[in-house]
Order: structure tokens, then sequence, then C-alpha cells
């Protein structure tokens, strides 16, 4: 049976969705972020990166979003949460998560997790004050070029959807007006009623 | 037929590095950097992210170096540059090009391209003053836990060993002494070694 750490408030929401929506079996774990959990021996011997989410299967260990997303995708085929027939459609559900963590993810966490990059504190809060602008920037492209509508790859519902959910929750935090995000916020407002995404909330605020 | 467009000493050697192992046929088109062609209206239009790589398909144009590898791999099945029949090992080797993407390359990226995150040429400078210690810290994660050996996986060659090549190339600029890194320095040598890789290098370097 899978076992899933993950992190209030953290990315790690998207792949607790995508284990709702296909019905998986699985038990949760924790980790607290606050008193620093995440860099103490015993969850470094499971993810020695020290980050979440981190899923433990049957045949070992897997880290990072968009790795889980497609063996969830690949694993529960007949929840159809990716085109797995298809090579380019396949591509390009996994092109759009590459950016949400390669591009967008690393523009929000110049806010909290500045220290990954600098020491100095000034600099640290220079880059937290350019958040805004860089995140901004990311979701302007998405709401232009990338969502399609009503998901994120059209018609069909995806391991997408919710990573786009997850990082757009941050982004009244991170200073970027919704208002002008018309087809994100739509986006957000259709994806809170799944009762996947309520099941998934809840039990991480529990 | 594939037109890859690439701009040299950037990670879309890793996808270039592919093309050649498959024996794909394919076309290329040099974006240049220095004077910012990656950033005027005819390469936007392309792909309006204004980074390379970008592969343009019968089917429609793939843009993120995760996706075109797992794209190609997957297109090639004969070529066997991943485990396409297995989830789990599928998975891991997502795994770890998510880390190369959004971790090893986003510390990287900090040297050169600060004004992502900061303005504040102070601030840019700090952020390059650290690149040695996060690009470090990566490395040393990959040599000790992560490459298998003799390639990343293990005994199979993967699309994960032209992605680890091509960002460690970069080492010796962002200030990490490969002296460290056995694992990771021998990998690169038996990897220059590789016609695939000789002939998308000197193609990039023409």
């Amino acid at each position: 049976m899978i076992k899933f750490f993950y992190a209030a408030h953290t990315c790690a929401l998207a792949s607790h969705i995508c284990l709702e929506e296909v019905g998986a079996e699985y038990s949760t774990a924790r980790i607290d972020f606050a008193s620093g959990e995440q860099r103490q021996p015993h969850y470094l011997a499971i993810n020695p990166k020290g980050r979440v989410p981190t899923m433990v299967t049957d045949r070992g260990i897997l880290t990072e979003t968009p790795a889980i997303l497609a063996f969830i995708a690949q694993s529960f085929p007949a929840a159809r949460l990716a085109p797995l027939d298809d090579p380019f459609a396949f591509a390009q559900v996994q092109a759009f998560n590459s950016y949400l963590c390669s591009t967008v993810h690393v523009a929000h966490a110049h806010r909290m997790r500045g220290y990954r990059w600098a020491d100095d504190p000034v600099a640290i809060k220079e880059m937290q004050r350019k958040v805004p602008e860089s995140v901004g920037a990311c979701f302007d492209l998405i709401e232009r070029d990338m969502l399609k509508g009503p998901w994120v790859m059209g018609e069909a519902y995806t391991i997408c959807d919710p990573y786009l959910f997850t990082l757009a929750q941050w982004l009244e935090a991170d200073g970027v007006e919704l208002a002008r995000l018309a087809k994100v916020a739509d986006h957000s407002r259709r994806m809170s009623e799944r009762p996947a995404v309520r099941k998934a909330i809840a039990a991480e605020l529990s």
C-alpha cells in the first residue's frame, strides 16, 4: 500500500488530490515544516532531499511532483488522468507540469525559501520583492497561452489540473491579483468543488 | 519531420543528444542568446516562454526538457531509452530528470540569470556568490544517492544520462570541484566518448 508524506500548504497537495481522484488505497504522514521535521534523520532516511511530497510504494520510494503525478496516472489507467496511449499528448501534459515545477514553483519559492540561493538578508528581501512580478508573469502566460479550458488540457481533466490548482492557491500571498487571471480563477473555483479536492484539503488541514 | 531549436551551452544539449541516440530524422535551428534572439517575435511565436529547447513536430510544438526527453523515449521505443512498460521504473527516471530541471538547473541559473528573481545588482551578485555551494550540494546528493552507476539508473542507459551530462558540463564554471565527484566525473568521461554525444556537441559548436 502507498504511504504518502506531505506537509500542509505545499505542492504535495497536487499528488494528494490525484490519489483521491483515482481512489487509491493509501495512508498519509504529515511532516511538520514549522519544526523542521523535513531535516530530521528519520525523514532524510526516506527522502534525502528533505522535501515533500514523498510516496513510499511496494516497489520503493518516489519523489518529485511531476514524476509522482505521471506514476499515479499510469498506475490507475481507468481514471484517465493522462492521455497514456498518445506520446505527443502525454508530452504536452508533462511539459505543462514541468513548467510548473521548474519555473512557476521556483519563482514562488523566492518568497519563502530565498535562503536556498542567497545568505545575505538584504538579497533575500530583494528576492521577495520581485515575487509578485515573476510569479505574475508565469500566470499571465498560463492565462493567455496554456490553460485551454475548461481544464488545462481542454475537455479532459488531467494530472495538470490539481497541480495548477495547488500553485494557484498561493497567488494571493504571492501578491498577484487574481482579478487579471479570469480563466485561472474560474479553474480554481471549479477545482475547489470537486470531492477529491475537498477531501485532500480537509485531510491536510485537519 | 522534427525541427529542433537550441542554443549553444544550454540544457537543449540533452534533447539534442537523445535525438542522435535514437537516430531521429530532424533539422536544427540555432537561437542566438548573445543577441537576445530568444526574445524576438519570430521565436516567441514558436515558444512564448523565450527559452530553449523547442521541438516542432508534425503534431505541434513541445517544450521543457523532461517532457521532450520522455517523448523521444516513447516515440522511439526500439532505442530503449526509458523503461516504458514499467510505471515505477519510468517514474524513477522522471524523478531524476525532474530534480535536474527544478532544483539543479535552477541553482545553476542563479549564476547567469539572477535577473529572473531580483533586480538589484547587489542581490544578483550575492546569488552568484552562493552558486558553488547550492550547485555543489545538488551534485553531492547525486554523487552519493542518485547516480547508481555505470549509468544513472544502473546498467541501462536512459534519458537521464544525457541530461546529467549536460548539467555536469557547467560544474567547473559554477565553481564546483569535480575532484570530489568521482562518479559524476567518470560518467561525464564515458558520456563524452559516445558517438551521439560527440555528434550533438560538434553540431552545436560548429
